[in-house]
C-alpha cells in the first residue's frame, strides 16, 4: 500500500517555508502501514496541480494534498479538484454551521462572502470535518483510489489526519506491517560503524533494511522491515537490533528513535539526577531542545540565558576578575558559570557554554566560532575548547550537540 | 529559467527527518532568478530516482540532488546517475587528496575501501570540490540540461550551493530577476486582511502575484514579481507595497520578510531600549527564537528558565506566598515574574510565561493549555490569560508568539 504526499503552494517552491507537514504525515502512514512512496510540492497553478495528481496516481493508492483551502484568490486547490475529479461544487451545510461556529467563538466581525464559500467542496467528495478550522477537509474515493484534500496549517492538518483520514485509511484497507527500529550512536563516523558491523549487514534478510542517518556528531541506524506477521517481524528485528548494538556498545546512545537530549534525560531521570544549563551563546537554544520533551521537568530544574557579562556575574557568581582577564569566552569563565549553576540552581550536573555565535564578535585570537564547553558535578568540572565556523545557526547547533554529548559521556564516566 | 530540486533518501519518506535543505536551496535559487517548479522528495531505489529525473527534466532546465552520496551501501546515487547519463565512474584525484586531508584532521583511524571509494564519481561530471565533508558534488551538462548532485548533510550543501552551484549558475545562464516583498501583520485574519485591499489586490499588474500566508495570529503578505528591468520592478512591487501597509497600518509589524522577534528587537534596538525574559513552560524557546539572530545581544541581556519553583524564588525574587496562594500558574506569579526580571536582569522590558504545556500537569481548574503571560517595563506590568490545546509543541509555540505580539503592543502603546 503506497501513498503519495502534494503540498500546494508557492511559499514552499520560494523557500519562505519548510516543509514540516509532510514528514509528520508520513510518519504516520508509515505506523499504520502505509509506505510514503513520494513528497512532491508544486505551485499554486491549476496545470502543475493537475499533473501531479496524474504522476502520483499512476504511483500510488493513496494520494494526500494539502494546503490551497483558504479564502483568498490565491488559493485554488477545490476548483482545480472539481476540473480533475469532473464534478461541481456543492455547499455543504455541516461545514457552514462549522465555520458560523468558529466566527462566532473568535471574532464578532460579520462574516464575508469568501468565507461562506469555504463551505464550497466538489460534489463527489465526501467531508471531513474540520472543528479546528474554517477549511475543511475532504475525502474522494475515485477509480481506485483514493484521494484526501486538507488545509496546511499544521495543527489542522494534524487534527484532520489522526480524527478522520488515519481511522478511515484503517478501515478502508487491510495494511501490511511496517517496523522501524533505530539506534542512536554518537562518537564514531559512519563509515567506521559499517565496518564494524558489516557481517551483521551482510547476513540480513531481504526483507530487512538497514541505513545510517549521520548528524553532526551522531549516526542513527534505522533497521526497516516490512511484512504480514508483526510478531515474527518484531522477533527478527529485535535479534539484529540487538547484535548490532551489543558490537556497537561503547558508542550506543539510545536503543530507540529520540534525541541525544532525551536519552540524556530519561537516563538522568533514572538515576534521580538532576541539571541545569547556562548558556550564552547558545541563547536558551539547549534548555529549548530538552524542555521540548514532556517530563523534562523531573530532571531539568532550569538554567540562566546570560547574554551580557553583567548576568555571568549576579545569576551565576562568575567573578569579575576573571571575566576581566580572561573575558567571556575562556576556560575559566566556562568552567565557573559551570559551577554557578550547580551551586545556584542546585543541581547535580549543569552544562555551560559561552562562545562566539558570530557572525560578528569575532578577533584575531578568539575567531567566530569559538566556543568554551563545561560540564560540572557537586565533584568535578570538565571543560573543552571547539571551534566551529562562521555561521551562527551551524554554532548554535553544534556548541549544543557537543555540549549534549560531553554531559553523556561524563553521566558515563568516559569523561 | 526552472529549476526542480529532488532530496534523495528513505530517511524523509519516512518521516525520520524534515526536509529542510530544499527549502534553503528554494530561497537561494530565487535570489539570482531562478523559480523552482516542483520539489520532490524520493526514495533510495535506482528504478524511482531514474523516473525522477526523467519527469524533472521534461519541466526544468536545472535539476540539483541532494542524498544518497555517504560510503555506506543505501547510498546509491552515483550509482545510478552512471546509468541516467551512460557513462562509466573514475576516481577524482583531487576529491580524494580532500577526503584524505579531512581524515587527517579529524581521526587517525586508517581510511577503509569505502572512504577511497568516495572519490568515485561519474566520468561525464565536473567535480565540485567539497572542502567540508568527504562527499564531492557534481556538475553534469547534459543534452541542455543542468544537473546538479550534493550531499544531503545540510551545511556541506550549504557550503556547496554557495561557493560552487549558484556562481556557476548565475554564469551559465541570463537570469530573469524574480523579485518578493513580503509584509508582515499581526491582530487580523486573512479574509479580513483580504477585505480590506481587495482593491489594491484588484489592480495588481499580472506580472505581480498577491499571496497570504497565516501562521498563528500573523499573517505575511507577498508580493511576487518577475520580469527583466530590475529597477522597474523594484519600483512598481514598493508602489503596490506602500499602498497595502498604509491601508492597513495598525496591523503592520514590518515591512520586510523577517520573524515577529527580529522586528521587535530591530525595533527596540533602534530606541535603545534593553529586553530579559523568565519563561517557565516555553523552557528557553522565545530566548533561542530571540537569540538566533545576529545582533540580537545589543537588546537582550538575558533571562532565566524557572522549571521549578526554587529558581522562581531564587532567581527572580517571586515570593514563596505568592506561589503557596495562587500557584506556579497564576496573575500573580508572572507578574511577579515579569517584574523580577525587570528588576534583577536590569532590563527595560521583560516578558514572562507560566503555564502547563502538557500533556500532564492539568487540573480541574488549570488544564492543560493553560498559560499566563506578562509584559512588565520599568512603569507598568500588564498580563493576559490564555487558553491553548492539549498538545505541548503547539502550546510552546503558541505561548512564544502570543507573548511576542503582546510585547509588540506593549511597544506600540497599544497595551
Amino acid at each position: 500500500m503506497l501513498a503519495e504526499l502534494i503540498t500546494i503552494g508557492d511559499e514552499i517552491l520560494i523557500g519562505q517555508i519548510i516543509d514540516s507537514n509532510s514528514a509528520w504525515m508520513a510518519k504516520k502512514l508509515n505506523e499504520i502501514g502505509i509506505a510514503v512512496k513520494q513528497i512532491s510540492s508544486v505551485s499554486d497553478d491549476r496545470q502543475h496541480i493537475l499533473q501531479a495528481l496524474f504522476e502520483a496516481k499512476n504511483r500510488a493508492d493513496v494520494i494526500i494534498m494539502t494546503g490551497g483551502l483558504g479564502p483568498t484568490k490565491d488559493d485554488i486547490t477545490k476548483k482545480t479538484l472539481t476540473g480533475y475529479f469532473n464534478t461541481g461544487m456543492r455547499r455543504d451545510d455541516e461545514t457552514l454551521e462549522n465555520i458560523k461556529r468558529i466566527f462566532k467563538k473568535y471574532t464578532n466581525r460579520p462574516m464575508l462572502d469568501v468565507n461562506l464559500a469555504q463551505a464550497d467542496v466538489p460534489d463527489i467528495c465526501e467531508v471531513l470535518l474540520n472543528e479546528q478550522g474554517t477549511a475543511p477537509g475532504m475525502w474522494f474515493d475515485f477509480e481506485g483510489k483514493i484521494y484526501v484534500s486538507m488545509p496546511g496549517v499544521p495543527f489542522e492538518m494534524m487534527h484532520l489526519m489522526e480524527e478522520r483520514v488515519l481511522p478511515r485509511l484503517q478501515k478502508a484497507f487491510s495494511l501490511p506491517k511496517i517496523l522501524h527500529k533505530t539506534i542512536l550512536t554518537a562518537g564514531l563516523g559512519e563509515s567506521f560503524l559499517a565496518q564494524e558491523i558489516e557481517h551483521i549487514e551482510d547476513s540480513l534478510p531481504p526483507f530487512i533494511k538497514l541505513a545510517y542517518l549521520p548528524k553532526l556528531g551522531q549516526v542513527r541506524l534505522r533497521l526497516s522491515a516490512s511484512g504480514t506477521d508483526e510478531v515474527a517481524l518484531k522477533n527478527i528485528v529485535s535479534e539484529f537490533a540487538g547484535k548490532i548494538t551489543s558490537r556497537l556498545s561503547n558508542y550506543i546512545v539510545a536503543e530507540e528513535d529520540i534525541p541525544l537530549e532525551k536519552a540524556i534525560t530519561d537516563f538522568m531521570a533514572q538515576k534521580a539526577l538532576t541539571l541545569s544549563l547556562a548558556e550564552s551563546c547558545t541563547g536558551g537554544y539547549v534548555s529549548s531542545l530538552i524542555t521540548q520533551h514532556p517530563g523534562s521537568s523531573r530532571v531539568f530544574q532550569g538554567g540562566a540565558v546570560v547574554y551580557s557579562n553583567a548576568l555571568k556575574e549576579s545569576v551565576l557568581g562568575v567573578k569579575k576578575s576573571t571575566l576581566n582577564e580572561h573575558g567571556a569566552v575562556s576556560e575559566q569563565t566556562v568552567k565557573e558559570m559551570a559551577e554557578g549553576a550547580v551551586h545556584n540552581f542546585n543541581t547535580d550536573y549543569a552544562i555551560a557554554i559561552t562562545g562566539i555565535a558570530g557572525p560578528d564578535g569575532g578577533t584575531v585570537e578568539k575567531p567566530v566560532g569559538t566556543v568554551w564547553i563545561a560540564v560540572a558535578s557537586r565533584e568535578k568540572t570538565v571543560a573543552k575548547l571547539l571551534t566551529f565556523s562562521n555561521k551562527r545557526a551551524q554554532n548554535i547547533e553544534r556548541s549544543a550537540i557537543s555540549a549534549l554529548t560531553m554531559l553523556f559521556q561524563c553521566l558515563n564516566k568516559q569523561l
